[in-house]
């Protein structure tokens, strides 16, 4: 028979077991995490009507969205999570209760050029809380602890949350003198400081009508912190001249004050009056996550405060906070990076029963007892030498070994091999079962990433 | 702004947060009977090159599948999960061990008709267990241990594994005298036999070119069970006249001997020799399993032994064995008939902290005790009246409230509401976490599924 060369597509993910066992592992834990916020799981089709997705329509997202007809159905593959959110919600508010608190860890497409570490298909896992009508302030204060509690569960180390609010700077616009319909576009102009440079965003912001001195002064106002000035002070001294910068202030500090009581520590967290992000979308707080020792990553944990989440499907006013990590993007930067967690457990067993005798049914007991006490247990009888059958062990990682010969069936005790140290122990099943069930219990507990910086840090 | 209808396509299943959580719950239960088999999870792509996934090509598949074409690459999306893993195992047999055991539980797609209960992107979860030349027949004998367990697990109770051996049936074909190029459409004869009954079987039969007393004598072997015969004895009276029968006999009663090991009560499985499976695939053991009470929904977790995964890709002969269970459509059909345990705490927070003071942050420090805890909390800060407050707790099904006021902070006690009893509790928040935690284990634990033919049962 002719054969059909197996492939991948190229900007698909596929991992291999051990692999795909961490990143499972990154899920979970962040599933978990979301879970103790009160946010309820959500799960929608990847498939969506081309007009429903397409609602807001034009620019980037059209272009690479995966469209195609079945029928006389114009059909089109999500490319993100909030639009099919923003479609839910329309859909069931009257099922729903406001504020509205769900997370979805889902895979979206984007037909994207492929290049290294660019995918077309990716998790993205989000949280939003949804109001109805009005959302109270006390949520944007809350998305950095989420935030600071996943990425702690997950082991990584070395990160700071960032945040800022977007009234205050189209306030801080406003007093500058920027006019009102350009301040989208010198939210953009800011929000490429940290890739173009203090003087092209200096150039581009002359260009856009500001002087040269009032382009400099808004920028030293916003790179304060980093010359060791309070950031708040140097804004409170120009409050009472504009309403929307006043109340941004009032939000940036409220989120400020309640990081302690939140549980973010002071290393964990910045106001940053540099981050502005891109979207029009965002109407208040924006948020940005950087890991410390890789600036180059870029943002690893994005999102922001929007005043209607569902504009194009209702005339419900529905204002939402939310945060989204491009999970697949970021797992392969830990892998790249050297950052997973590669000693943690992985196999796909933790003990390896292998009988040597024609009977199978006292290993497949012994299979049942390790089971029956949470023990993930695999039984091993292909006809392969006890060599060969150890090997299987030592490949996949599994660590412990039982073999089930005749003198273990007369004795009514088993052996069993740890892998790791080589050692053998001859016991009753018993017995053995509790003393693996704490070994793997050992080998399974730790985060599936390992913050090298962090490491690197303890050394000295 | 016109509006977009919002809408979800018709045969796709978008569940309510509450209905969600239970289909999470089946979920997180196969994945966790899985890994205690020694199963490692998979995640391939849903989106493939269309040669690969269509490499057997011809028959309904083709016609049923998504597929398009982005940019000049010609695609389509994954139609079950079996040629995904076909495709995986080629492609990355030097690094896998082998048997290889993956489970997989993801969305497949397929442009069916649309009618009630028919989904067209609809969950499977698969095992297999992946051979390298060959494989053991315990491997076989497994897979009903694993439905056992899986389901049971899951909360259902009434349901029964039946297995057959189609070696067993091909050679009870060529001893009847069906000519081998015609044993494929004899199987698929005998399959319909549930749907259109003995009389037609029969008379299809004879059409294949078997004489009538033939295929009725057939027909009454393999039927022989429903009047107390034992199948196993009455086979046992023709062996010894075709190899491939006795090859057959001997597999079909290597699994059946092995069931009581791997703790599989008798009342929970069955010899039928009338499973034969519609798919030329298998060529082995093969397994359906029916809900006692539902029979008329067929047969809700399927599958069997075949003996090249991957013919189509690779010229290593790669054997297997593999279940299939469709689950959205289980699920569906448990909700269609009232089988989901709606008693189980579906709430997305077990505790909902209610602030009645202006200071935020004694709410917000409860709340990161309770998470610190283990308890899933929500703070509700909404600018709304306490009744109102309350409602939102009780629509949601959030189980506990707190409400922290001046009273509250002053004493240092906190006061919680019983959403159920309606019973109010003052004391410290240290005794009242530890109280909560275990009424909350309690409303959580419990399956997914409530079997309602097991309770009736246990009504008389």
């Amino acid at each position: 028979m002719s054969k059909v060369k197996p492939r991948t597509l190229s900007g698909f993910m596929e991992l291999l077991p051990g692999e795909q066992a961490l990143f499972d592992r990154m899920v979970s834990t962040l599933r978990r995490t979301y879970a103790l916020y009160g946010f309820t799981a959500l799960d929608t089709p990847v498939i969506e009507a081309a007009e429903v997705l397409l609602a807001k329509g034009g620019g980037e997202t059209e272009k690479q969205i995966y469209r195609f007809t079945k029928g006389d159905t114009d059909l089109a593959l999500r490319f993100d999570l909030t639009v099919p959110l923003a479609k839910y919600v329309a859909l069931n508010a009257g099922q729903l209760a406001f504020p509205f608190r769900r997370f979805q860890i889902g895979k979206v497409y984007r037909g994207e050029r492929a290049q290294r570490g660019r995918f077309r298909e990716f998790y993205q896992a989000d949280i939003d809380v949804i109001g109805d009508g009005e959302l109270d302030i006390i949520n944007d204060a809350e998305m950095p602890s989420i935030i600071y509690r996943a990425f702690t569960e997950l082991g990584l180390k070395r990160f700071v949350i960032r945040f800022n609010n977007r009234k205050l700077l189209s306030g801080l616009f406003a007093l500058m003198g920027v006019e009102e319909d350009k301040a989208g576009e010198a939210m953009r102009i800011i929000d490429k400081l940290e890739k173009i440079g203090l003087e092209k965003v200096t150039e581009q912001l002359c260009e856009l009508g500001l002087a040269q001195e009032k382009a400099e002064a808004l920028l030293a106002l916003l790179t304060c912190a980093e010359r060791g000035e309070d950031p708040l002070e140097r804004l409170d001294a120009l409050s009472g001249q504009n309403a929307q910068f006043d109340e941004g202030l009032k939000e940036l500090k409220t989120v400020a004050s309640l990081m302690a009581s939140f549980g973010v520590p002071e290393t964990h967290y910045k106001i940053d009056l540099t981050i502005a992000r891109g979207l029009d979308y965002y109407t208040g707080t924006v948020y940005e996550t950087q890991m410390l020792d890789h600036p180059e990553i870029g943002s690893i944990c994005s999102g922001g405060r929007y005043d209607n989440l569902a504009e194009y499907y209702t005339n419900r006013k529905l204002p939402g906070v939310g945060l989204s990590i491009g999970l697949t993007r970021l797992f392969y930067v830990l892998q790249e990076q050297g950052y997973l967690n590669t000693s943690l457990l992985t196999a796909p067993a933790d003990v390896l029963v292998i009988p040597m005798t024609d009977d199978l049914a006292p290993a497949v007991r012994l299979a049942t007892a390790l089971r029956e006490s949470g023990l993930r247990a695999q039984i091993y009888s292909e006809n392969k030498k006890i060599k060969a059958r150890v090997q299987y062990a030592d490949k996949l990682g599994i660590p412990f070994v039982v073999f089930l010969g005749e003198d273990e069936l007369k004795s009514g005790k088993i052996t069993v091999k740890d892998m790791a140290s080589g050692e053998q122990t001859t016991a009753s099943p018993t017995l053995l079962i509790s003393g693996i069930k704490q070994r793997v219990a050992a080998l399974r507990s730790g985060a599936p990433i390992r913050d090298k910086g962090a490491m690197e840090e303890e050394l000295f």
